[in-house]
């Protein structure tokens, strides 16, 4: 079955010479027709029900400050919980874009709409390869995923990569930033973990991009991820850095850490209430801060092994937790974003079906962001040097269905169709010589190969495949060019906060 | 990042007790959204092409009798060429049925709509697993992978399965279907290889099912797979099945084998033209011989390596035509078949993502049979045990999206949250206690164990485990019960045939 006429039998070598398809995936929008998890009626029971938790038992704030912001903006403080009214939610939505411009080193990114940006592996304490197996995370390894996320365009900002343990906790943020403005040229990410190492990376960025901080303040350059403490509490940094970002008028993504079962409702609409309660709740302290702030709805639900509490991701729980975060994302008329995570403690085939769910069901679900799109494993544990390159060929795919059709006189290829006729083949037909080079997308890590020419080259798997290619890829790295005076104007910066001591993480 | 309160951090044990949450994939309705390849007009004129291409160039049609009754029925015959006006194609389109019943062994099936069914692997002539490699199919594979099928009911009907090569062709049909219907109890595949070898095998199904001949043709009971071969031509044994079944009013899958840049247009929309076309040319000989005969509309598009003309699957392009395709049958008012392929070597990453855009590409289309859904290997070249495990597992998490929306009276949630309040866990509460054991899908191949434990109990990968669990199914296989007498009297009529001498393919 399925097998007549198959070319392998009758195979014609077309060109010696590759293919030269000329790709840009530098600007992502989405055609996929957005998937519901629930019907309409059920978003607005699940939207009125966050409104109904904001108002009867609000939210633990632990950051005095921002508990006096919200006092002032009318929410109702008792103690460290603060009780948030109906209006007072309505008009940060109200406030809130619902579509924004991210200006990045090399360019600008639109948040929103169908736009879709892919992000690289982030914050992983671990680092693991095939060949040195698991171990700490270090600088080397933070600088290695921050050029593999520079290296390939369908990765759209850098992230927190991998946590560099070997770096003194108080200047860890100097030797990261550098890193990520110096190796890469994307919009940057910037951890909330205190005012003093979120001052000192918004000078970086001004200092690499050559901004006064009027102009810094004008518009977003850069984004980090608030993840509130669920259930239904706001940290002192989470705090801190919605303040931060929020008067800086930089991009704030709020994602609560509802796990299903364990810190949220074993029900996913359950857990959605939650979601959409805290994430909410930390909208209204950005409005309030600085209205019109820009922030993404973090979307990260999903379950838990309720054998054991372990997160699971890329389940069918995850997928149906994506579509109802689209649509509570776009009833508060907010981008979103979500992640293309799984659970898998090795490259396998596991790890790539966990992936494939979460990253269908982000884009279905219509997500603007997806977060840990290459290299993440393990729950987020380890950022996974083959598992980048892997999931770097199945964006290149998704980027591929982005891509506009086109639609050119011949496409309908009539032409072809009269000059073969019954039983030859269009290898060699003008309109097929015309076009080989450039029709279909050519796969990187995928190996089309027949079974004989590829076990005679080794047998090997994709995932040994990968072991090579990340390291080539580094090998091959360039820094991107920079202004003269540039490195020059970071390095004195931050060789006098390190004098100064740096800046302590606030926990 | 993305990382406060994990569970891992402070995980309690729920439950030594596995979950119980009872399941049935039996009959699934997709409730995905359908995505669109090219705009409505498009399509139109991707109809129109084929309809002129069926005017102007017509089918070989290499049938004698198949000819005959084309030209009957108004077609224009010159040698064995056949062209077919507009009225014949539009006519056949109308009588055909959007929608029907195929009733099996185990129940009915209903075909159509966005009801979706999965189907095995069918048709490799090698079989293959990690132990003992790649080597042409034996009876035992073919048996093997009947009864894998027939181990997970979110396995909708046997397929052909492996070619079993050490069978005589004369008498493969009689093993072949022996096995079917007693190590089985699912709608069933005939083999198009000829008259003799189809009546042979109708006759078996009806002494499976103790119908005669008039009950078997008053309604499908069993399906074919027909491969035009492209481009635009129907050999002699595709055309005598579709005359067979057609008469029989038993099911056809008509699928083009259209694979673009060597037997079709190297545009996607080119190939979708041409297998348009031979698929209504198809189906008009099964109008023609009943009208009203059930019909499956097939698609099987994709692209080859230009490199090496090589066929692929799973690629960008191949997702696109699976939106077209969907496009397609539903203009013509057709139920519609897709595949999930790959053409990966072996069971490892890049065969799942391969699989998944595949799987996903059919979904987000609409197909309604889903071919080839577990064991697929090397452009399905080869059946892979280990894969067809793999396989399982991504079909029940589809499946699992595929169930209706549990809703009840606490579904949102609000009491646990307001026992919760904030920084709490849900481990504990009466809403996660009556819940967990059936809240979410327990996975069978994922290992969500952390990675300590994982690697303890040896660090292997999925496809290490699949190894182990394919052999554990086909261990504790127990056949379905048959009447008694029935294993007697297909015996006899299997032992009659062979001393007939069977009956030798047609090709």
């Amino acid at each position: 079955m399925d097998h007549p006429a198959r070319p392998r039998r009758r195979r014609t070598r077309v060109s010696a010479e590759p293919t030269t398809r000329p790709v840009d995936y530098r600007h992502l929008t989405s055609p996929l027709p957005l998937a519901k998890g629930y019907s309409d009626d059920r978003i607005g029971e699940i939207h009125a029900a966050a409104l109904t938790v904001l108002q009867e038992l609000g939210v633990q704030v632990n950051h005095d400050g921002a508990r006096d912001i919200l006092a002032r903006a009318g929410a109702l403080v008792a103690g460290h919980q603060v009780r948030f009214g109906h209006d007072l939610v309505e008009a940060a939505i109200a406030s809130s874009p619902s579509e924004f411009t991210l200006t990045g080193g090399n360019g600008t990114l639109r948040i929103g709409g169908r736009n879709t940006q892919f992000l690289p592996v982030g914050g992983p304490p671990y680092a693991m390869d095939t060949g040195r197996g698991k171990r700490s995370g270090t600088f080397e390894d933070f600088r290695n995923f921050i050029r593999l996320a520079q290296s390939f365009d369908v990765i759209h900002m850098t992230g927190p990569s991998v946590e560099p343990q070997d770096i003194a906790p108080n200047l860890r943020h100097l030797r990261m930033m550098r890193v990520q403005v110096l190796d890469a040229d994307k919009p940057t990410f910037v951890y909330a973990r205190g005012a003093g190492q979120v001052a000192d990376s918004f000078e970086i960025l001004r200092l690499r991009h050559g901004l006064d901080e009027a102009a810094f303040h004008s518009r977003p350059h850069t984004y980090t991820v608030i993840n509130t403490n669920s259930p239904l509490i706001l940290d002192v940094p989470m705090c801190q850095g919605l303040i931060d970002f929020a008067a800086a008028g930089q991009m704030c993504i709020i994602t609560p850490f509802t796990l299903s079962g364990a810190m949220a409702p074993v029900t996913i609409p359950g857990a959605l209430v939650q979601q959409h309660a805290e994430m909410l709740a930390g909208l209204v302290l950005t409005q309030t801060v600085r209205s019109g702030a820009p922030v993404v709805y973090g979307g990260f639900t999903s379950n838990v092994d309720m054998k054991s509490g372990a997160p699971a991701f890329g389940t069918p729980e995850y997928v149906r937790a994506c579509w109802g975060t689209g649509q509570l994302a776009r009833l508060v008329d907010l981008p979103w974003r979500s992640s293309a995570s799984c659970v898998s403690n090795a490259p396998d085939a596991q790890s790539i079906w966990e992936t494939q769910m979460s990253l269908w069901g982000a884009l279905t679900g219509g997500a603007n962001i997806v977060i840990h799109a290459a290299g993440w494993l393990e729950g987020g544990l380890s950022a996974s040097y083959e598992k980048f390159i892997l999931d770097i060929e199945q964006l290149q795919h998704m980027a591929e269905l982005m891509q506009p059709v086109r639609w050119d006189a011949d496409e309908l290829a009539l032409d072809a169709l009269r000059e073969v006729g019954s039983g030859g083949h269009f290898f060699g037909t003008e309109h097929t010589m015309k076009r080989y080079r450039t029709a279909y997308y050519a796969p990187w890590v995928s190996d089309w190969s027949n079974y004989g020419q590829w076990e005679e080259t080794g047998g090997r798997t994709a995932t040994e495949r990968a072991h090579d290619l990340w390291q080539q890829v580094l090998a091959r790295f360039k820094p991107p060019d920079v202004e003269p005076g540039t490195v020059e104007a970071i390095d004195a910066f931050i060789a006098r906060r390190v004098e100064e001591g740096g800046a302590a993480p606030v926990s």
